[in-house]
């Protein structure tokens, strides 16, 4: 907690908008390959270097003929030319065309020489000559001179301009490109973006975590590397630091060096920004510390021995908002290239939210689409830092700093976390459960946040998402539109409990589920009707089972920590059970229940549910306990 | 002109997308880095193999507690704890946190056993022991068990269902994956799609040309092969078999079976087209052959050795019309990608087009906005298989077979070229000049057609551009906007003519340009000063000028002809004279002037355009003869 820390001087995102784009992160020009060319920017103007063509071309199969012989022919009255020879493309014309003669031509063939116009073949007839060897032709149409023939330089001429600097190379740039024979192209260089991991917790994905030490794999490095690399950047991985500080300083410092923009996210460790502080304060300036808005307020912009800095905050979410936000407008000036037309959605809120802090939000928001297409947005990720949240936030809507509430139907604008995000194709909340997941991958991009059968009731009431599914009874107001039962009970290890009576009496460690959850709901019902038999409260009972309040989240969690040997029994289904290989104490079945909202059952995507749902039977088949 | 070469069955265009739709080219899954995953396709679903957070992890830097010694807690009653230690992230906690106690620990540490609870340190004080050694820490708000904690799993437990199959990789996907500790993605591979370049006049851009040889660079390898890449696919150009038919053949085999899916573009070669046949047919199936679509008539649709095989028309707008329709689709589907949203917009007719053909158009049109943003739709490129109508073109009407014309005003949707395709920023017609060219190369996208004064004039008048540029006096209806002159006249080598005189009495070869240009206007005018002084008729003067029907298409263009030695005067300007390092002969000044759309005025393109224009002062300089 050093006094750096400490943002005192916050400073309107304006002002951070402008410093940034202060910054020189020009990356200059280089030459690629056309093959390669695809989607960079010319970063010059391209003059056209020959004739296309590069001489009288035939644009039909036909006869090369002198226009001034078939001056007045027609169907009765044909012209009537001796054939003295054949030019087809890619060859040198062997032939000259005189007076009264024509020669046979291919498309794309040279004119020979001598002719100044083709006929199409369809407008001839070939027949042998009456008098002499050979063939002669009947023209049956009048030509000009020129009729037919693309002259040299005619599509682009030597000199000409083709392409200007900042053109966007795409398939039609690239074929013009070939036509005039370029082979390698200068275009704008990526700005190079160093990405700097601080933090001694991170650990790459593919290596081993030690979650005793509390290691966790590095999310924004990659996170912010994808982005960097969709803005038309050059992302460079500096490897971790650890916590190692000399060795973090010289990484920073080596990335100034060798990159035109150099980006850490927020580290947890006060440390690592002490030595970020120090590196840019001896080595550089810094431009700006602190920007009043949420969730951007710890963020940094500097200079750094050449390249430019900014430091983004820690929260996945957050390290995204603020890159998409002010960053990668920066990296796609420096590639010249445009915002993408996809980058925004318009919508409208979903719900009312209210927000009174004062300063400018970035507020994450996910989107559903109403029956007619509409699209509606709703906050999401209130600043729970959770990774998960990133794939429930679709983007950002910017509340304004003296905006008190957005009113639901509000129209707002979406900043999409990508230009290639869309809303799913249908939203769902609700109980976890393997046999939804095995119908939900038979649906093109749908999405599923599994935070239990009473979350899911209550968003369904709340008219967001376009399903809710829950395991036992619940009110949600929903168009039920499938069922199934699936078996549930103890998932134990050999030794473990043998009924639920033997978990209250006997000494084993039990994992349970959340309050939010079916399965935990019909536990509940089961150890009540165990209590009454007793005469005892089920709360005595919950008591006796140690771990009773160790809750865990999702369907399978308690039979993996069984698995694990942390636990010797854990709340759970049969199908998890034979999954893990582990015992099963049979409790019941309990009913699971797709419920549609009702004003989206018309939805295209609630529909294609419906259709994949109708297979639920034959999944089932597959899966123990399972009954459809 | 073999019997295959007729399409006497023309299938409508709906057969041809249900056949396609039927071929197989689905290419499998392969597995790829994590950082080379972005804008891939999930192909199965991804369920978490382990918690995240693996530990249970401070969410704010404080204080470790339990939080039943906080209870009842606040301002004026601060629990008052012993603090017995700290726990940093990426460490082992080395603390166990008893009754009373407390531990400093930093936002993404391991909470240390025995504490339930962190305290944020804002809320808290911390002060010497009174009565012992150490400190002592108050903590002034009341805690729940968890409050800033986020237990083992909390963010994805592990066995949950994380991402589905068909899930498109943003960086918010790259994320979670890295989260999750997947250093590997098994996504939908790409389809790969040879690319047989049929025609023995085909060069590779970068090879050199023989156009004695009637030979042209290779236009449509380029341009389908970029396309391929755009929708997802993996192109393979296959090296030219240039006139060897064994070779084609063999080169069509390998495409087969090394690729998903083959794609020529229309020979101009009879008997190129010939061995297709012969090869679909040995070896596969011939499944389509000629659809009634203008301008597809000759596609092919086939399977070849466990391959399909699509052949596509020759001309470039024409293959590109075809690919887009028919082919990108298909690739799109099999690589698991949607339609890009931005592959289509609406606009409407800038004019009437009237079309009689009786079979389904898929017509080349061009974009421009008009000063309230809305788009105008303008047909291009009527089948002159230009290489240029490739950049002029932004993508494609679809006309039905029964619908004789398209009114002016009317609403239709324009299927762009590639997904990166936008309306130019304004949009030019008319002579070609030096200096405009660099003011051009100042404005953000523009797109001017040199076509000369003439018909930049004409189409003004019509309403469709932005600006027309003409040199000398011409009627457009346009406001003047900017004007310079230049100086013209007879770019000569040595030895060539001194005078126009001279070019008319000596025996000299001349090239000319067109009589659209306004250059051609004002070398007629002198010419006819001349005749008139000398009491002939110009048409007398031309007759001697040998080269005076030679016309060439750009500005410099003539003055090319002679540095090549292939003339000994071109009409042209003093600058391109200088910038060859050839003679030149002034015969005069004259003005060239850009006319605004008076409807456009006020549109963001014109006033950058005018902005430019600003400069051309100072970039006359740089140009001999000129003047702003």
């Amino acid at each position: 907690m050093s006094d750096a820390k400490e943002f005192r001087d916050l400073r309107p995102p304006e002002e951070a908008v402008e410093t940034i784009a202060g910054l020189d992160i020009d990356p200059g020009t280089e030459t690629v390959a056309l093959e390669d060319a695809r989607g960079r920017v010319l970063a010059e103007r391209v003059d056209a270097a020959l004739d296309v063509p590069g001489f009288d071309r035939a644009s039909m199969d036909g006869y090369a003929v002198r226009a001034r012989d078939t001056f007045g022919a027609d169907e009765s009255d044909p012209a009537v030319l001796d054939l003295v020879g054949a030019v087809h493309a890619g060859e040198t014309p062997d032939v000259e065309v005189g007076d009264g003669e024509c020669a046979e031509i291919s498309t794309g063939a040279v004119v020979p020489r001598g002719a100044d116009a083709v006929v199409m073949v369809e407008r001839t007839q070939v027949a042998p000559r009456a008098s002499q060897e050979g063939e002669r032709v009947d023209v049956k149409t009048a030509l000009a001179p020129g009729d037919n023939v693309m002259v040299a330089g005619a599509d682009v001429a030597a000199g000409e301009r083709a392409l200007g600097p900042g053109t966007r190379l795409t398939p039609r740039e690239i074929g013009l490109l070939s036509a005039l024979g370029v082979a390698e192209v200068p275009v704008r260089a990526k700005p190079t973006v160093g990405i700097v991991s601080t933090g001694d917790e991170l650990v790459r994905p593919g290596d081993e975590l030690d979650s005793s030490r509390g290691q966790i794999h590095d999310v924004n490095s990659y996170t912010i590397a994808t982005a960097v690399a969709e803005a038309g950047g050059d992302p460079v991985l500096y490897p971790h630091a650890g916590d190692d500080y000399d060795e973090m300083e010289r990484q920073l410092r080596d990335a100034a060096e060798e990159c035109d923009l150099v980006v850490s996210s927020g580290s947890t460790s006060a440390s690592a920004v002490d030595v970020i502080y120090r590196v840019i304060e001896e080595r550089g300036d810094l431009l700006l510390h602190g920007v009043a808005v949420k969730p951007g307020k710890p963020m940094l912009v500097g200079e750094l021995g050449g390249s430019a800095y900014v430091g983004l905050p820690g929260y996945p979410v957050s390290a995204l908002t603020i890159f998409s936000t002010f960053v990668a407008p920066k990296i796609r000036d420096a590639a010249g290239l445009p915002e993408p037309r996809t980058a925004t959605v318009t919508g409208s809120m979903a719900t009312r939210e209210r927000y009174t802090e004062g300063r400018t939000r970035l507020m994450p928001v996910g989107l559903v689409e109403d029956e007619s297409g509409e699209t509606l947005v709703y906050p999401v990720d209130k600043g729970s830092g959770a990774t998960t949240s990133l794939v429930e936030a679709d983007g950002i809507v910017r509340v304004d700093a003296d905006t008190d509430y957005l009113d639901a139907g509000e129209p707002v604008e979406v900043q999409l976390f990508s230009p290639d995000v869309r809303a799913p194709t249908v939203l769902g909340v609700g109980e976890d459960d393997p046999l939804l997941s095995r119908v939900l991958d038979r649906v093109r991009a749908p999405r599923y946040l599994s935070f239990g059968s009473r979350e899911g009731a209550r968003r369904l009431r709340n008219g967001i998402p376009d399903f809710a599914v829950a395991s036992g009874p619940i009110d949600c107001g929903g168009e039920e539109v499938a069922s199934w039962t699936r078996e549930w009970g103890l998932v134990t290890s050999s030794g473990g409990p043998e009924s639920l009576a033997d978990l209250v009496d006997g000494d084993y460690r039990f994992v349970n589920r959340g309050t939010g959850s079916g399965l935990r709901g019909s536990f509940d019902a089961t150890l009540s009707a165990l209590a009454d038999e007793r005469g005892e409260s089920r709360g005595a009972l919950a008591d006796e089972i140690e771990g009773y309040e160790f809750t865990v989240k999702a369907h399978a969690s308690p039979a993996r920590k069984v698995a694990e040997g942390r636990a010797d029994a854990g709340l759970g289904l049969r199908a998890t059970a034979e999954e893990l290989g582990l015992d099963f104490v049979s409790l019941g079945e309990e009913p699971v229940t797709v419920y549609a909202n009702p004003d989206r059952v018309e939805k295209r995507g609630v529909r294609d549910l419906e259709t994949a749902l109708g297979d639920a039977e034959s999944l089932a088949d597959s899966l123990p306990g399972y009954d459809a």
